[in-house]
């Protein structure tokens, strides 16, 4: 037993239990045009449905249901470019408890004001890990919250595993399975639901090649903590954590890298083809399927659709001039 | 028996068995937020997750079903704004039938290039509602193909009327019905289907204040054959037919009135709380719950979102300058 220890599946299963009751049990779409061109049987899990708009409720909830009585009382706190912000915000205030969110200042206007939306306090900050990490633990010193950490915790990763698990449930088994990569929570938490599940499934991340640090971490056995990122996918600019780096190199996951032109190609493929809202983090791993980056031919193929939010002003502004801005 | 007679709800339950084998199953949507917001319970129809993007599939497909041999080897043919023409062109190509749609010059450019994705002939005209009768005409004369109109055909309305059948199914029963209204032929479908399986039900149907000829014909009883439109539901712009004038005249179905401002809310906060990407034909029925211009407090509410074909160009480049154009 290791401090840096994944959950295990036991683990995944409790969460499964635990967040049973507050998660959207989300539709898994299909897509004649998708299947073909990559010619293979594609199934998209859409935790862009997801409460909070994406896949991160599940963890929040799972994190904050393992909380102690003392803990809850003393509230939650985290930092997020927004996704976890919201999902925090929303988690805490259903089971009761505080939440504090510190939120770069660049992040989507959106997500912002989703999670105050959802009664967090909102603290911004500068845009860098480091500011980040400094505002909370300030803030940490003053109130005393509990820190939930976006993607490294294991509650957290046990959670976002149950998306994999919904997944395979619903339209497995599958031979490959892809996710986006910022943090490593979701990629983490699908490798340890195949192990169980689909020992024999290819576990796939999908990071922006402006922001590398999983692809080059793992090639290189060593973690890079932080990585000057350049990309339209506003969610995945957190680098993997202690924990989701140990876990993803001993499974041997493997790093497909997208750029942001693809990833907006598939983004629209998305929502013109299927009529579903989805952000460029999620988008990032339909791509590889689009642009036949990824041969997977013959196979069955399930993807995390991870989430939705994403800021619609200047897209209304352009369709509906003078009608479109609020 | 009068030649302008609807079907009857037994053609309606023909025309389900009939497509059944081909349309998506598509889901109901729900949403807290939107029930929060007109103090109801609003089950929505996913017909914009329909094959071809809309609802329209439904009654071409019934439509095509219905032909003989001899009707199939001369070819289908129809004007359209958009989504009737993909609809039929999918229908037909399903059935091994040959169709062409004649199609407006200022019908959305995704619109056109999907009925000739899906194999059909299409022909421009110019954009009113005689320039589009004068040239299918034309074409019917040289070619002796088959007019499917998109909305006054017994067969096109049973299909539509199926939509509503299959909300109803799932998620009913409902105090009020809510659907969009251009040529009339989905509320036409959904009136003669409320009719037997919720006949205490409301229907009502949603029209553009700039283009509101159903509004005053059911009002005036006496229908008004050409409108010029000023909307930016393109799918709205058509008129009445005279079966489905004599249908709702009928059933005394209810007509309210929706700006292009509300159209253009109420189809941002589908995209941004629901993350379904649906037209502004289909937000125009969602709008009257959003801004309280119809009180449903404590009442069931089924509302079909009819489609979700609209012309992305502009938001992306918007959003993804350099990027989002393809």
């Amino acid at each position: 037993m290791n401090a840096l220890d994944g959950p295990s599946y036991e683990d995944v299963a409790l969460a499964r239990e635990r967040i049973a009751p507050l998660v959207h049990d989300t539709p898994v779409a299909t897509c004649h045009a998708l299947d073909r061109a990559c010619n293979a049987a594609v199934f998209l899990k859409c935790e862009n449905l997801q409460r909070t708009g994406s896949f991160k409720f599940r963890g929040a909830s799972n994190a904050i249901a393992c909380l102690t009585k003392a803990e809850r009382e003393r509230g939650v706190i985290t930092h997020s470019s927004g996704n976890h912000a919201q999902a925090l915000a929303l988690a805490a205030r259903l089971h009761g408890v505080s939440a504090t969110v510190v939120v770069p200042e660049d992040a989507p206007r959106a997500k912002r004001e989703a999670a105050a939306g959802y009664g967090a306090r909102v603290v911004p900050c500068p845009p860098t890990q480091a500011d980040r990490r400094d505002t909370t633990r300030r803030l940490i010193e003053e109130s005393g919250a509990v820190f939930v950490d976006s993607h490294d915790a294991v509650a957290v990763i046990a959670g976002q595993a149950t998306a994999a698990v919904d997944l395979i449930e619903s339209a497995g088994p599958f031979d490959v399975l892809l996710t986006p990569v910022g943090g490593g929570g979701l990629l983490s938490g699908t490798t340890i639901a195949a192990e169980t599940l689909v020992p024999s499934a290819q576990v796939i991340g999908c990071e922006p090649e402006g922001a590398d640090d999983a692809y080059r971490s793992l090639r290189d056995g060593k973690r890079i903590a932080e990585v000057q990122s350049r990309t339209i996918a506003d969610g995945l600019k957190t680098s993997l954590g202690e924990r989701t780096f140990r876990i993803l190199s001993e499974h041997g996951t493997r790093i497909v890298l997208v750029s942001d032109a693809q990833i907006v190609s598939a983004m629209r493929f998305v929502w013109e083809r299927m009529k579903l809202v989805i952000e460029p983090s999620s988008a990032i791993a339909v791509a590889p399927l689009l642009f036949g980056t990824l041969p997977v031919g013959g196979k069955r193929v399930g993807v995390i659709l991870s989430g939705g939010n994403v800021s619609l002003d200047a897209a209304f502004a352009a369709m509906y001039p003078g009608l479109g801005s609020r």
